[in-house]
């Protein structure tokens, strides 16, 4: 089913703005693990949410990176629907793995590479686009829209909780539409219904106050070693966390669940030799089993580690600190903060007590049932526009601040975006597909009218 | 006892010239891991060798890094003695703890701080000046003098066993005077008389093949705690090495040894607190089972780690590499192809069999009896110029090729040179103090004279 001719016609002319837009905030870095360009990007954002017809304004009052927020309110507007994006993104690094700077934008065959360009800038881009082409060709939207665009999504959200609870009202919303997703390996688009929670966390242990000659180590204790074997004791030998109550909340999928699971789509083959080069999954999972630990799994992931001499050749050092980024992630009913203290107490109990923690970023994990009406707008509206049935999934695999939206203001949220398999989100080469770009908006403008008109 | 007058007076007269010749020496970066500026410092040492009255000549058709090779044969001399040395240096990274730069051999209060002014470029100028004064004085030197500088020891000198091998007659000496030693705690001249062999790896495993992002995990196998889970596998709780066989040829020390060890000075409450930091040894060793442990123990050392983002903040990766450097050192009769060959079964036996073995060095222990007519010498002149009586190390904790000399070439080898407690060899900010150039400078006279004339 197409858009009204009028619409098509201002998409169709808008493909061009659409490209210089997402590189335009792709070039304006914006790195909260780095506080690099953060605030620049939210002025270059607000000047585009002005542009796309909203009234907006930037919040600094809760902490942290900017709030850049719009909305539009319309007189006789049933219906309200809130954008939750956020303009950071992840560093860049390794940067020597990218085949133009992340911060160009370069368009090549068909493909736009930039950190960002998916996770979230290029969504950010379609919905304005979306919005602005609406009011372009009606002067009014279909429902009451918030725009909500936070600065540090990529190191967990510290403050967004903040913010949100000091604005429940100006918040309140009937739906939710989060960040984005990803079209999976056989490019039909994903709704993602939920967010697992996370705890990431930077273990610090300290040696010797200088880096010593390794002769010593019959002597000194390295704290490399020690790092390790913290590490270790984490995971049994067929890598199930050791850390008690870990998995006490776990909750298993329902009967319906399973059988939701059991149809869905999930290219294993493409996923584990084309994109990824690996043989198998961990513990040889597969079908439904690997889809289960995949949507309703918790996990301990190391993301870096870090001691003594790792340049060329070689070098025999004691090294006089070790360290070690970990992220875990949560389902619904694991207590972020109960498990950080199990896992303290864990490292503790085992002879690391002199270990320090860092908290970098902790919050729940989300849920919207697949059953809520919300869902079958967003659904719907992409059944239309991509011509085929989407993929739900009960959640994300990945985390972020939903549960704020779920949890506490109680709107129904969901996620679909202009990812597409080989998006490479967090990695070196992120990109888009110029033609899902374009597809986005389309589908953008044809869920706000499900949403204003039919609901 | 102090040396004759007019040797006193060209000591004091060269003070200034030697200073800058370590300052000259330690400009130019010879960094063997690195590949930086080796060949330039062959030719700079090459030039300081034939100003010192020896013939010299650049040897490199055994492979690897240029050794500058310089002698002086006397015509009735009845001993000859060889100086082994190495011209290259560790790499200076962290570059940032540093208070100057390391290749500017800056002097503050009495010390000079360059990477290299102690390990090992300040004791080859100390020995060159010695024969340079002794020239001057009476023309000739008291014994034939060979002059062996390698300059790729810090990466375990892969080539030396080829050059020593070809060379047997060329080298043939009745002692040799290791590269050198630093005084202890208490100032007293350390004399070393063996080295521990070495093995260097490099282990490196391969996870997807690009970084993922960490929500994979429930799937996808993270190398790094592949990597953790193998280096934990290799020790006990204790850090006692499971690696089959691992300590089988170690060798106990006799009961002499042992009744030198325990009288031997070792001071302990200065090596934890004030230098180093540390609350106390592994395993709460003190006394003479520290003692041992420092000189007849092998060790398995982590000198380095790395995997995923370590840079600032958070970034959740599932890395795509993880690789980490480990030095085992061994005592005499271990054999260093063995234990590798055994390390490498057992990282395989546990599951591991795809990670990758650089091996970056390799060589084994040796050791001089403490009886050795050439030990005496060592240590009377020591006992002359110091005032003290020397501590005499039955090895040294650290590692070099002394092998090639001691149980290839059959010569009686001992270590003394210009380095104090706090030399901080290996490490940022070494440095040497400038009194003990020159008394260096005065014991190497001592030293040759006595093995020239009474021996």
């Amino acid at each position: 089913m197409l858009l009204d001719d009028r619409l098509e016609v201002a998409v169709e002319e808008g493909k061009r703005e659409a490209v210089r837009l997402v590189q335009d905030l792709c070039r304006q870095p914006s790195v909260s693990a780095q506080n690099l360009g953060v605030k620049e990007c939210s002025r270059l954002l607000e000047s585009m949410m002005k542009d796309a017809g909203l009234e907006t304004r930037i919040i600094t009052d809760h902490g942290g990176q900017p709030i850049v927020y719009g909305e539009r309110i319309v007189d006789d507007a049933k219906r309200t629907l809130l954008f939750y994006d956020h303009y950071d993104v992840q560093p860049p690094e390794p940067l020597d793995e990218w085949k133009s700077d992340p911060f160009s934008g370069e368009v090549r065959d068909g493909f736009l590479f930039a950190r960002g360009a998916s996770d979230n800038k290029g969504n950010i881009v379609a919905r304005l686009q979306a919005l602005k082409i609406l009011l372009q060709v009606y002067g009014k939207l279909p429902s009451n829209v918030k725009f909500l665009a936070e600065g540090e999504e990529e190191v967990g959200s510290p403050f967004l909780h903040k913010f949100v609870e000091a604005n429940m009202e100006l918040l309140r919303a009937d739906g939710c539409m989060w960040e984005g997703a990803s079209s999976d390996a056989k490019d039909r688009p994903v709704i993602a219904l939920g967010a697992k929670g996370l705890i990431y966390i930077e273990l610090r242990v300290k040696g010797p106050k200088v880096d010593m000659h390794s002769s010593y180590s019959t002597l000194i204790e390295n704290p490399a070693w020690r790092l390790v074997e913290a590490l270790s004791a984490l995971r049994d030998d067929q890598g199930r966390v050791l850390v008690d109550g870990f998995y006490d909340d776990v909750e298993q999928p329902s009967v319906e669940e399973l059988e939701y699971l059991e149809k869905m789509p999930f290219d294993e083959e493409r996923l584990l030799k084309k994109d990824y080069g690996v043989d198998r999954f961990v513990h040889g999972l597969s079908g439904l089993d690997a889809k289960r630990e995949y949507f309703y799994g918790p996990t301990c992931n190391i993301a870096g580690i870090n001691s003594g001499y790792t340049g060329a050749g070689s070098k025999t050092v004691l090294p006089k600190k070790a360290f070690a980024k970990i992220d875990l992630r949560m389902v619904p009913k694991q207590d972020p903060q109960k498990i950080l203290a199990s896992v303290k107490k864990h490292v503790e109990s085992k002879g690391f007590a002199d270990f320090q923690f860092l908290v970098e970023s902790s919050y729940e994990a989300a849920r919207t049932p697949m059953s809520d009406p919300f869902v079958r707008i967003v659904e719907s509206s992409a059944k239309e526009i991509y011509g085929v049935n989407p993929v739900i999934h009960p959640s994300m695999a990945g985390s972020g601040p939903m549960y704020l939206f779920v949890n506490r203001l109680r709107i129904p949220t969901a996620s679909i975006g202009i990812g597409h398999f080989g998006s490479k989100i967090h990695a070196p080469n992120e990109n888009i597909r110029l033609e899902d770009l374009y597809k986005g908006i389309r589908y953008m403008v044809r869920f706000m009218q499900t949403m204003g008109n039919q609901w």
